[in-house]
């Protein structure tokens, strides 16, 4: 038997329910709080989204977790000294949407989309110098799924990208970096910055004050990955400084972003409420009935996450 | 000895001359307001940019005129009448950068950036829904190399597209239309329409309240074209009415857009100061240039300006 245990509203859960069940015909999946003892006594297998870790510590039976999210920081947090083998989404459609949000936005900034939204406001008619994208360099931190997706899209599009990853790695066409000294170099050519990390230990707060600065007069920064990854005060005070000039940021250290915050009102900072890349429910249930099915015939689990390294 | 005729500032002229004539080291390139009299009656080409009609009359030698602007709906109606061939710039950078503005700002309003944005004005947390580029309907009006190159950067991005142009015209990929009768069909089914037509005596006010109320509820406009091509009174209510959701204009009856103008305000509108497509000095001087050249050897101009037609 398989729970689904998730925070949602009752609604979300229910389409999530309907569309895993599509999926898998053959499988009994109950939502945590219709269980009874028995019926927790006999779940095998969790499909979770952001869980309560006390609902699962009520599930003996568990042989592993199944995330419909690809972020698992806080799962992994809550839940990694169970040991339980926990598998993270991996959808290639993930992957397009957010190679298509990296893009969009980094044409909004090369564009520059936000000075003319400022211009627009105090009626201003001014033409800013156009710049090709060949001449321009995309620095990309991170080159798993979404950073190679992501690459692919920036050079179909003519810019220059390089990448940084934590272990060496290497992408057609694109020039690569790994490691603290790696991660300088590529700061230091990178005019439009594109955070795609996962959050570990190793990459919270990675962009503080120092790294920040080693970036080139007016680059800007966008951060689709996780908000601690960037200290939210560093950035500030470089835009404030003029060293940097802009940041998209769709993830925040507390979300939804506090109605106080003041990243809200800052001239330089764009805000997203977290849509750079969502979800899509139907291609990731039949991507987890997928793996499921896989378990069941062959007691073989996907690739599981790395509780030490953190993704 | 060819003329550069313009109505540029000294300095940008300047640039203009310094590019044209290391592109062509054996011809001599001297701006209208420093040839003498003999010198006028030797000219046999005249480069442009806006012109002055009277400049041109000065000329009496004059065969052919080469502009270094796409659009030439204004030196066809001031020049038309002299009859003197005129060649208008073809250049795929000029191609590639509009293609690049039509993807960037299509993806400004299918990733809902202007909603966003007024999201962030109020401390709004707000996620809207995603629908995938395969989902939605893109509608190019005009199907020259503009819109040829713009239609292969949305496919490439997933976007379903469809094409109008005057006469019938077939591209890869893309369901095209043309005539009255098509222009509806296009309109209808177009959720963002992009304009990119030349601006000739039939396309001036094509996008009236009429054809404006044929496109689907929550449609929004893109005009990189010309600002005539809009009734801007019709756009305006279809916007205030509801029946359309926003448009992005480039272009204006008159430009600079008067400080006054009530566009600057307007929540539904995003007004761009004619940036999306500039002309790239270096590539335009190397393909006049060499079009020159051709026509020095062999006595052929290239491809001319259909008067009757306008472009």
């Amino acid at each position: 038997m398989i729970a689904l245990v998730t925070r949602m509203s009752e609604d979300v859960e229910q389409l999530w329910l309907t569309s895993l069940s599509e999926n898998m015909p053959g499988e009994t999946i109950v939502p945590f709080r219709h269980l009874d003892q028995a019926a927790r006594e006999a779940v095998d297998i969790a499909i979770v989204a952001n869980p309560d870790p006390a609902d699962i510590a009520l599930l003996p039976a568990l042989k592993w977790i199944h995330s419909v999210w690809a972020g698992v920081e806080r799962l992994v947090g809550e839940l990694g000294e169970s040991r339980l083998p926990i598998v993270r989404l991996v959808d290639p459609q993930l992957s397009r949407t957010m190679a298509e949000a990296v893009l969009a936005w980094t044409y909004y900034l090369f564009r520059d989309m936000p000075a003319y939204a400022k211009f627009q406001q105090q009626h201003i008619w001014r033409q800013l110098a156009y710049r090709r994208p060949q001449d321009v360099m995309i620095g990309l931190l991170g080159l798993g799924a979404l950073g190679a997706e992501s690459a692919a899209r920036l050079k179909h599009a003519g810019f220059n990208v390089i990448g940084w990853s934590r272990s060496a790695k290497s992408i057609d066409g694109v020039e690569t970096f790994h490691g603290d000294q790696g991660l300088d170099a590529l700061l230091g050519r990178s005019e439009i910055l594109v955070c795609l990390l996962p959050l570990t230990v190793e990459t919270r707060g990675l962009l503080n004050a120092e790294r920040l600065s080693r970036m080139p007069q007016d680059a800007s920064l966008i951060n689709f990955a996780r908000g601690p990854i960037v200290v939210g005060d560093d950035l500030v005070k470089a835009l404030d400084a003029g060293a940097l000039k802009h940041a998209v940021l769709d993830v925040f250290d507390v979300e939804p972003l506090p109605v106080e915050a003041a990243y809200w009102d800052h001239p330089g900072i764009t805000v997203l409420p977290h849509i750079s890349a969502p979800t899509d429910r139907e291609t990731a249930a039949a991507i987890v009935a997928d793996n499921i099915k896989t378990y069941r015939e062959t007691a073989r689990l996907p690739s599981i996450v790395d509780l030490k390294r953190g993704y």
